[in-house]
Formats: C-alpha cells, sequence, structure tokens
C-alpha cells in the first residue's frame, strides 16, 4: 500500500471513529455540559488515530464487520487520549498536537478528572458489546483491555521510576520491556487483538497478530523518539527536542550515556538531574536548578557523536523485519484485501514516517 | 447496635478486605516492585474501610456468603483509594489519614499514575467474579462499577467548575446533586447493590436499598464537613478547617454565604478566590493572593454567625430519617441479622460519629 493510501484509510477510520465517540456520548443523558467537551478535546485534534485504524483493519482483514469494530475502536481512541492527559500531567509537557495540553488550558486538577472521566466512560460501551458481539467475545475483550491498561500504568510507573531515580545505567533491552509496557500494548497489541476478537479469529492467528504487533510497537516508538530529535517541527505538532528537556529515557539517550567516557556521562547526568524550566508565564521555583539551552545543546552534541540516532534506526529496522515476518504468519489463508494491506504497510510507514 | 460493635463489624470486614487485596496483588505475576507497595499504601493507613464493609453487610443480610462478596469488596476500597488519591492531586490536600498524602510523598506524576494503576486492576477481580458468581451477576456488577465511576468523575468535574468559576450562588440541592455524584454513589449506592446482586436480591429490594444508600451517603457527606469544623484533629486524621482554606463547597459555607449581607458575603467571596498557602516547604509562587489565617477566622465567624453548622446538621438528621425509612422497606421479610443491625446502625453512626 502507497503512502498516500495508507494516510487516506487512516482518515476514513479516523472519521468513522469519531462519529461512533460522539454518538456514544451524545447518547448518555448524564453527558451534558464542559466535562463532556473536554473529554473530545484531544481527539477532536488533528492526530493519526492509529489505534482504531488497526483494530477495524485487523477485524476486516479477519472477515468481520466494520459496525462490529466500531464502538471497541472509539473505546481504544478514549483510552489513548485519557493516557495522553494523564502523561501530559506526569511528564509536564506543555503542547500536545499543535496546542497546549488540557492542563496547560484548564489547570492539573481539570485535566486530571477529565482522563478520569474518560476511563470510567470507556467502561460503558465495552459492556454494551454483550448485546451486540455476545456474551463471550464481550468478556474476552474486556479481558484484553484490562491487560492493556494495566501494562500501560506499570510501563508508566517503570519510567516515573527512572526519573525519579535518575537512572540511565540501563540497555536497550530495558528499553524495550518499559515503551512495549507504556504504549505497545494499548496502541498496539489491544488493537490487533480486540480486531481479531471481534472477527472470530483462531488463537493461532490472533497469536501471530499480537506479535506482529509487539515489533511494530517497538518500532514505533523508537522512530518517534528518533522524530522527536530529527522532525519538522509544524509537520510533528510536538517541540523538537522536548524529551531531550524533560530527560526522557529514550533508546537514543541511552546508547549515548552508555557510549560515553566517564567525564562526559557525568555532565550529561548532572544536566539530566535539572528539572525543564517552567511553563511560559508560570512563575519559576527559585530553589531548583533548571536545564539551560547550553545543557540541551551538550545533550545533542553527545547523541551526535556517538552515532545513537542511527543505532536507535537500526533497532527500529530490526523490530520492522519481525513484524515483517510476524504479519506473513498471521495472514496466511486469508484472502486479499485493502485492510490486510494497510496492516503491513503500517511496517514501512512506520520507519519512513516524519510526523 | 451498640456504636463499639459497629466499629468491631467495620474492623473486622477491613481486615478481610486487606488480606484480599493483598492475595489479589500478590497473585498477580507482574505486580513487583514499588507500584504495587503504593498501592497499598492509601489502603493499609488507618480508615474505617466503611464500602466494603457495607457491601459484606447487605450481601450477608440478604442471605449471601461472605466469600463471594469479598473480591468486590476489596474493589471498592481499590476504587475508593484511586479516587482520594487523584482527588488530592486535585484539591491539592496536604494531609490523608493522618500522614502527608501520595502527591505529597512522591509527587504528582507518581500519584497520578499509582491512582490509574489502581484504576486499571480494579477490573481484573470483577472479570473474575464470571468464573464464581456467574456471568450474570458479574456483569451486573460490572455495570454497577462503570455508573459509579462515571457519577464520581462528573460530581468532582462539577465541584473542580465550581471552584474554577468561583461560584457560591448555590442551595443545597445543587450541593446534594454533587455530592450524590461525587460520593454517594460509590461509596453508599454502589456497595449496597453490589452486594444485593451477589446475595441473588430482587430487584424491589435492591431499589429500596438504594434510596437507604443515597439518603445515608448525603447525611454521611455533610457529617463529613461538619467535622472538618469541628473534630478533634487527632482522632479526625485529616487537618480541621481545611475545608475552609480549600475553598471546599461544603452545605455549611453554601448556607453561610446565602445567609450573609451582601457586604460580607462581598469580602468572603474575595477571600474564597484567594488559594491556600503552598505546602510547607515548597516556594510560594509570588503573583498569587494566598488566604491568611486572619482570612479563615472570617469565613469561621460568617459561619457561626448565621448558624450553618446548625442547619447543615438538621440536613444531615433529615437525611438519616429518610434512610430509616428505606431501610425499614428494603429488610421486609429478611430474618433478623448482625448484618442487618450493622446497616441499620449505620445511621446514627453517621451522625453521631467524630472522625
Amino acid at each position: 500500500m502507497r503512502a498516500s493510501d495508507l494516510v487516506d484509510y487512516l482518515h476514513e477510520c479516523r472519521a468513522l471513529t469519531l462519529a461512533e465517540l460522539e454518538a456514544m456520548i451524545s447518547r448518555e443523558t448524564a453527558c451534558r455540559g464542559v466535562l463532556y467537551e473536554r473529554m473530545l478535546e484531544y481527539p477532536m485534534r488533528s492526530a493519526k488515530a492509529l489505534r482504531p485504524a488497526i483494530c477495524i483493519a485487523t477485524c476486516r482483514a479477519l472477515g468481520g464487520r466494520l459496525e462490529a469494530a466500531l464502538p471497541s475502536a472509539a473505546v481504544l481512541e478514549l483510552y489513548h487520549n485519557a493516557f495522553l492527559i494523564h502523561d501530559d500531567v506526569e511528564d509536564g509537557s506543555e503542547r500536545r498536537r499543535d496546542k497546549p495540553t488540557l492542563h496547560g488550558v484548564y489547570g492539573v486538577p481539570i485535566a486530571v478528572n477529565v482522563g478520569d472521566a474518560m476511563l470510567a466512560f470507556a467502561l460503558g460501551p465495552l459492556l454494551d458489546n454483550t448485546r451486540t458481539l455476545g456474551v463471550g467475545k464481550a468478556l474476552r475483550i474486556l479481558e484484553v483491555v484490562h491487560r492493556m491498561a494495566k501494562e500501560s500504568a506499570e510501563g508508566q510507573a517503570i519510567e516515573l521510576e527512572w526519573i525519579r531515580e535518575g537512572a540511565f545505567d540501563l540497555d536497550d533491552a530495558d528499553y524495550v520491556r518499559m515503551v512495549e509496557k507504556k504504549t505497545g500494548h494499548y496502541s498496539f497489541i489491544a488493537p490487533v487483538q480486540i480486531g481479531g476478537i471481534i472477527a472470530g479469529g483462531q488463537a493461532a492467528r490472533l497469536d501471530a497478530l499480537a506479535r506482529f504487533a509487539a515489533a511494530l510497537g517497538v518500532a514505533f516508538q523508537i522512530q518517534d523518539d528518533v522524530l522527536n530529535l530529527t522532525a519538522d517541527e509544524g509537520r510533528y505538532g510536538k517541540e523538537i527536542g522536548g524529551d531531550l528537556w524533560e530527560g526522557k529515557h529514550t533508546l537514543i539517550l541511552m546508547h549515548a550515556m552508555r557510549s560515553a567516557p566517564e567525564e562526559e556521562r557525568a555532565r550529561a547526568r548532572a544536566i539530566l538531574r535539572k528539572k525543564r524550566p517552567p511553563y511560559a508565564g508560570a512563575s519559576p521555583w527559585p530553589s531548583e536548578a533548571l536545564k539551560s539551552e547550553d545543557d540541551v545543546a551538550f545533550l545533542l552534541a553527545l547523541i551526535r557523536r556517538h552515532g545513537s540516532v542511527a543505532h536507535a534506526q537500526g533497532e527500529a529496522r530490526r523490530r520492522a523485519g519481525e513484524a515483517v515476518t510476524a504479519l506473513a504468519a498471521a495472514q496466511s489463508g486469508l484472502g486479499p484485501s485493502v485492510h490486510l494491506d494497510f496492516l503491513s504497510g503500517l511496517v514501512d510507514y512506520v520507519i519512513d514516517r516524519d510526523r
């Protein structure tokens, strides 16, 4: 599938998913007022909506119906955006999808509450699945959602603990474990599993799809970290270098830290212990040491000197290869379809995307 | 039931619930490390554990088994504590159960994450209910949990919006609607509904129990607000007058604002717009106006002058009367039991408690 067709497929799924999400919310009599407008703020901002598309494509590639997958696809988008709201609070991020973060607009209390409301709301359509898909499939989907929410919280906890401890003595395997939990599960593995369950796919096929999704997810996250350092800000929608300001534990930074001589590593470690300066307009906390432009430039130079971006890109390509192999196993016996083409096209897209 | 027997019943249920919660967590192979220790921090602090006791008592009063109710009772305690963690972040509270709040100890990012992890984890035992209680009861319990989580988030949203807008032109009905959603649903209504479902109670009985729980919940919350102004700090476990420092919308403060002449109301409104001073040790934000001891003393005097605590206590007693009537309807045809005695004893306990 060409990149432009893949983007069209994403757009189509996104429009269907958002229409479903709005319909779900408008069906609820209690859903009046600002809370539910705010629940839709992140989903309505410009975004790929990758997760619902993967769920829908998997369901349809296996012969399932679009209508059967849409509510669960909308729930995946809701979970994703709830996680983003809370992650933005936890990471102190300023921008999300070309606009200020939700806590930047309304403050931390409202942002935490809106995320909680989205998580609470998401259970409804999953319970409604009992009527449309039958109890068996609905319960299996709930099990997948339970697992993905738990994995995501655990992954986030691992990363927050690394930040708290200033831990950088970490290797690629630590990173992969963290991102598989934090984003891989809910962004890739759960969407293919849920799409596959709705279509009534066999266990062996679902297992191969999960392997495909796991490899794709790691490749995607590494590429996300690469883009944070190298992308064009206008297209990317987040601040360039934001990961360095936040001291985020990326495969790239971990590689640079491992590769650097002790003296450089000590300086980098001291920089990474400093906080990022507070939001524009907020008063600084005078007692804390803050990162400077020079600090971030030093980290960037360290990364360049040790070829850490190239190392990460190589790792992403290796995972992409694993995804191709797993998808070949997953699709055995399936007829050709645009949906299968989309899943297979995702591998190149994840590696080559510029936003 | 005498108050001391009621406290014994609470203690017994609490011990069983915490043992269940610890067993649940230790069964999970992934549940190692600091995240799961932190999930248990609030539950393990000294607390009444009212919600699991209400769930267990309702189940047993209707002839159900303790073992059938324990996992759901533990889940209710988990939800409660997750809500507390996020509420403490949202309200900027300093103390919880005689100790610093979770975000006070670990920071906001980790506190938000621990709450999310607890919410994610809670879905597991509710899905396991399909095996122990059957699919029908398990799904009905999930519907109740879905509703309670949504109501709680909506109630919290209403209160946060009042704070954001500085709204104090509110009457008792606004307050009751907010607290029924924010705490009444998950603290009282859901526990009796879940206990009743597990025991196989009939619809009419469950409806009467829900009316009992709704009235009890409002009485409890009003009494909570009364205690925040009048209790003995050592027994109460939270800071006295903390609600005034936070500018919390209590029935008491709303009554005082309605009753005060315009000049006093204007001064109170100006005070309530000010933030509370930040935590000890944190640097102040120089640009913001902060409440002073004199400000809080003025609010307290306003409340005293207008008899607002007495008004609230009268309202709490009226609701307690409604709870007694509803419980009489709910228990028709049930044999006497210590569990029914506990539920009926709760009405006096809620009004007379000192912590």
